[in-house]
């Protein structure tokens, strides 16, 4: 793990909450990307060297639909950027954490990302990411 | 908002989950410090420029207790360093953000620190959080 790199949040409406984040963090959102495949619409905002991510479920069978419907609105994981995924996920599964996809798959942001079992990492949904080379 | 400064995660037991997140995180824990005020036992791990705070309860009437009771494990709040908490809090304030403590008081790692309330934070427990200078 190199350092954070983001924060997804859960959110019920992007459309309420980008303007709600901007006022808190003091920052405006600089850039909002679906991510057809994860049925989630997110917004970005930069704090220092990291970044909050807004997720908004864009379909109602996505992880975001469900979790809102049963935590309700809060933070959704916490993405770490590292070196080389898949190094970083053998290591992992060494030591025993549970990967929810062991083949990393494209994130927001330009990102691909693995995902940890948060019933291995301590009620955390840890997301794994690195820089995509290949776009 | 400078930067984010920590992400706060409850934990039921601490002895256990130091050496889990020693070995996701692959940074050993460089502090452990006892907050009486607040009821808990934390322990400090470094990511970059930020950290991760673990916070177990220390009595069990503290805010840490009742969290991992009705929500379990899992991250509890995520703070942002200020240049001027007092300043921040007025700010925000005006802005509608709902705060709990506006006197800022004693936090864990040197900090005087202010916390604002989850439901005018799109359900995120946010922490302000600035150095002390008086020690």
């Amino acid at each position: 793990m190199i350092k954070i790199e983001h924060i997804g949040i859960a959110v019920a409406d992007l459309a309420q909450a980008t303007p709600l984040y901007e006022a808190l963090l003091g920052t405006p959102c600089y850039k909002t990307e679906l991510v057809a495949s994860e049925h989630v619409r997110t917004a970005f905002f930069k704090m220092g060297d990291q970044k909050i991510e807004l997720l908004e479920a864009s379909k109602p069978e996505g992880a975001i639909a469900k979790f809102v419907a049963k935590k309700g609105e809060g933070v959704h994981h916490i993405a770490f950027a590292v070196e080389d995924i898949n190094q970083e996920v053998q290591r992992l599964k060494k030591l025993g954490f549970q990967v929810i996809n062991e083949t990393p798959k494209a994130g927001a942001d330009n990102k691909m990302v693995v995902f940890l079992h948060p019933k291995s990492c301590g009620g955390v949904l840890v997301e794994l990411c690195q820089e995509r080379k290949d776009i």
